[in-house]
């Protein structure tokens, strides 16, 4: 069987992923198409041995391509997306364009695989903190229903773009060499600081970031029920994002049994040692697929012992992101 | 009236701290000493006009003494505090030593003043992050009891002391030159990352400095049923702790109430510019007493009006610290 496969914004930190992943999970392509804005076009991407092209993104791009892999922001997607489809392709889109919309499935593979089959010609690639909350918790949540999660994130720049990274590492050099420290796109400076999420924030005082955390878990675990209240901040880390989970269940669970459903969780690694202070950190959580979870523990803020705590680490650019449209793009062909 | 007062831990962050919030708030000393360990003994500091010598602290340091603050760890706490006591001196005690023991007021003026009359020589200056919750949480406790409250936290490193902060800057320095990047106490690369609270986990799961949160809370608030559940991680900020707050009423509130009730609390900024999304932030929070409080919002995830969620940074160093014995040691005066 040919698969041809188009990666649209080829050059962002999510398509260079892509590639990575492509690559790495050894995913058997007939051709591949590397698209790009104008402003890129003509570059030479060196992969697996071939030097490819970067073309001009346009309407006629996606002829003979079966499997178009999208991260170049909303408004690309909206605008590509359905031309894509018109033209054949599968499109698996990582920007927040079609999420919600009914008929397109929202999919974390070790979720709701089950979705895939029913698109239209378009799958939704959920957003990264809730793919990285979301890996751990269906397992516990399909054992022990969930009826309530509340989370506070912890998240890295990267997860802004390319110019995320740039501005975090030249700050750290501006304040390192006793320069003026320079914001450039974050609104607020990211070394030696924190601030709340970089995304507008809407009439019920939850950012944008925060929303798409209650609203596509919800759709994900096919749970309109589920209450989840996000609370997102962003962090001077490079990549991966951590999360701070408070779990209510509808039945007491212990940490026992929540180690023992996440040992043989896909896409989880329990890193958990007490004795040691080792937990979840975003550098150990770079560049690899699995989730890290830690610090599970009772929560004792319930007597009921329907509460568990715990504290998560993910590379919001690979499983919150490539991989996890990867893992798509897999189960496609 | 001739108030004589001593600093015990003169040149730790916070000992240092002590020097310039008794400057600033002009606290009316007849006499002060500063003491520390023999290695800093001799050591000149200049304050307020004059020069004063580091005096090594033995038994015999509390002569005269009124007032003693103490900040140089738990065991010369546990070591000297009775030793001043008995000398005459009313010990304010920054570390943990005894502030769960009964008979010790555990103080936050806007909390609980009444509680200061009630010593027997000692009062212990609560945990850092404890008191920055404290502060906003508890004028809404007042209006509508709060049954439980969920915190995750983003604390700095001078929360560990001066080589907390020694260390975040060396490793950003490394990290800037391209030098590899050094762990000397942290138990983990702090710049580029962020790690679990360094404090001896416990039993439960939570850590020290959680445990702390939760037991210190119910002592101040006087209410041994307040449910707490803490998640403490330690982030790449030099000063001032920022801590995301779910709050468990008793009763539905609003967002309105809680803003109206935050502006007229003492020791409380609000800053919750939803439009240009500004919000708390450690840059801001640092030098100033405050508690800056925003992302007040109804909590979603409750369909009964009985949660808020809010964003709070302050100065763990001063609030958290200093400032926070200083004004306990005004009301003794």
């Amino acid at each position: 069987m040919s698969v041809n496969v188009a990666v649209v914004g080829v050059t962002g930190v999510v398509g260079q992923e892509f590639l990575t992943v492509l690559a790495e999970r050894k995913f058997g392509f007939t051709g591949l198409k590397l698209l790009a804005s104008s402003r890129s076009a003509g570059k030479k991407i060196d992969f697996m041995g071939e030097t490819y092209t970067v073309e001009e993104l346009t309407k006629d791009s996606f002829k003979g391509i079966d499997i178009a892999l999208f991260s170049a922001g909303g408004a690309i997607s909206k605008e590509f997306g359905p031309i894509a489809v018109k033209a054949g392709a599968v499109v698996v889109d990582n920007s927040s364009a079609f999420r919600m919309k009914d008929g397109v499935p929202l999919v974390v593979p070790e979720v709701n695989p089950g979705e895939i089959k029913k698109h239209n010609g378009l799958i939704a690639n959920p957003n990264c903190s809730t793919i990285i909350m979301n890996v751990p918790v269906w397992p516990l949540y399909k054992v022990n229903r969930i009826k309530r999660i509340i989370v506070s994130t912890y998240q890295a720049v990267s997860g802004a773009g390319a110019w995320g990274l740039w501005e975090l590492d030249e700050q750290i050099k501006a304040y390192a060499e006793g320069r003026p420290i320079v914001k450039n796109k974050f609104p607020h400076q990211i070394v030696n600081n924190l601030f709340s999420h970089n995304s507008k924030v809407s009439e019920n005082g939850y950012n944008e970031e925060e929303n798409k955390m209650v609203w596509e878990t919800r759709k994900i675990f096919g749970d309109p029920k589920i209450m989840v209240t996000a609370t997102c901040v962003r962090v001077a880390v490079p990549r991966a994002h951590s999360e701070s989970i408070n779990l209510e269940f509808e039945r007491p669970i212990s940490v026992a049994e929540v180690r023992e459903i996440l040992r043989s969780a896909p896409g989880v690694t329990i890193v958990d040692d007490r004795e040691k202070n080792h937990f979840p950190m975003p550098l150990e959580a770079s560049n690899q697929d699995n989730v890290l979870v830690g610090r599970i523990r009772q929560d004792m803020s319930r007597e009921d012992g329907r509460g568990i705590e715990m504290f998560v680490s993910g590379d919001q650019v690979r499983k919150g992101a490539a991989t996890n449209a990867v893992q798509i793009a897999e189960r496609l062909v």
